[in-house]
């Protein structure tokens, strides 16, 4: 990617994941510098460098505070285009809001469109992100739009555990997900079906195929926020005799008391990509920034 | 203005603002259902009057949490674009981000540019707002944007003391806002300048023109924050003479200390109009929703 210049949205987590994307695309990087008035107002302020250059590659997640990280995202994109920058793509490892990603009640904002097309508007050519909920809201923005899937690089990072083992969706939304991370690792995959007990009229979960009793599995996810659904699919996993359970999570959030709720459920150990800032817990972070490289390059 | 439906953007100063609104243009109201994921993210829902509606009046102050704010301002635009709605006016009491309005510095993020753009393109046609920091930031916004002057529906509600009375901006910058209020009670005007002593070379400051020993004092700007500037100005103004200072301000945020820095520096009462809700201390609040109800009603 010729002549892309790799600009952090000043914050830690864009900072770190900006280093990264730059050393993979051998780019050089610089820094917005920001800062938040006592109000509460975010100020935004470009580096030189990034007034006189012809494409840059503006990386800002939006990572807790959301609509912090959004609107600063907007101030930078559009001081970029009063600069003249002629190409800005926006690299946005993780994409708050895009599980609002319909009306699922009658009148609903569908926020992940919302916030598309502001990104958009505000002056992104194009926007890469890492394992948006669903690839369809990407149609939502009126530009190249990509979303890397991070299980590759995860897979060659995880330990997986000796004796059987199992990559499991906690439900069919998620099967995408085991599917690439059970390939990349070659073991088989199963989601979750909820059951119900024709006699007691019970319901239960297990997974559509799997007998998972002597079997380490692995539950891959998107997104773990308060750790209600991984947690209870560690739970009922474990109580159909699997031997352990590692979560493999794109985006770890783990607000409120999520990583308690894991720990209770049984599991044993955590893995997440470098898109967040986990707001509690100690998951295990692996860096994906090579691969949203990978894609900048294989469409720059 | 028939036809136009008012919808709060659902926290609590859209609210009343806008129950207020609606009584002064006798127009119907309605609110958006809005809620907070344990993660941080925004939840916003139309009520059905809303999406039957040919035209809709969005009111949603930029109060803080400004980027909260901003981002479901944005959410609702973007919803009532999708349900068709034709006319849609965003009615914003108060605008966040309207005094970074230039580069003060070189490069930096021209914010007020950056937010007007972005309600405009979620689907704004008109922008109303109460006193902008600047008014020439309005040009930003592509489409009709008013910034109504609170300051003689604020006159009604003021007590003035009794005795010689004289209006003070704080400095050159709030003199417009000064000159609105006098006329508006029948009072004289000056702003503070900045004057530098030729044998001391001590900065100091005083009312351009008048001497206002044994006068009572009503100063005047646009918004405080953290009170800096009012407990400055307040300070200097009794030190030469004043009998009593008065302080009315479009925007009272209040945030920190600056209530108690306000009744340090002698402050005696504060006026606001209710486009924020003020962080700290016990403003008298003046509402200025019919203001807005008339400058629509004058172009609608």
């Amino acid at each position: 990617m010729p002549g892309c210049l790799v600009l952090s949205g000043g914050d830690p987590v864009s900072e770190e994941f900006s280093a990264s994307l730059a050393q993979a695309l051998r780019a050089p990087k610089a820094s917005v510098h920001r800062k938040v008035f006592p109000d509460g107002e975010s100020y935004v302020r470009l580096p030189e460098d990034a007034t006189g250059s012809s494409r840059v590659c503006v990386v800002k997640s939006l990572a807790p505070p959301q609509d912090k990280s959004l609107v600063e995202l907007l101030l930078i994109l559009d001081a970029l285009k009063e600069k003249g920058v002629s190409r800005v793509e926006a690299i946005v490892p993780y994409l708050a809001y895009s599980r609002q990603d319909r009306e699922f009640l009658a009148n609903e904002a569908v926020s992940v469109r919302a916030v598309l097309r502001a990104i958009r508007h505000a002056g992104a050519e194009s926007l890469y992100t890492v394992e948006i909920h669903k690839e369809e809201s990407l149609s939502f923005f009126e530009g190249r739009a990509v979303s890397v899937s991070p299980y590759e690089a995860m897979a060659e990072a995880i330990e997986v555990p000796d004796g059987d083992t199992v990559v499991i969706a906690p439900d069919r939304g998620a099967l995408g997900r085991a599917v690439r991370l059970a390939r990349a690792l070659g073991l088989p995959y199963d989601y979750l079906v909820k059951h119900r007990d024709r006699v007691t009229g019970e319901v239960f979960f297990e997974p559509k195929s799997l007998n998972v009793r002597g079997y380490n599995v692995i539950i891959v996810d998107d997104i773990i926020s308060t750790g209600g659904t991984v947690a209870k699919a560690s739970s009922i996993l474990l109580s159909q005799g699997a031997r352990s359970v590692t979560v493999v999570v794109a985006h770890a959030l783990l607000v409120g008391d999520a990583w308690r709720k894991l720990v209770s459920a049984g599991v044993r150990r955590v893995y997440a990509a470098n898109t967040v800032a986990p707001a509690s817990g100690n998951p295990k972070i692996i860096d994906v920034a090579p691969a949203v490289a990978s894609a900048l390059g294989a469409t720059a």
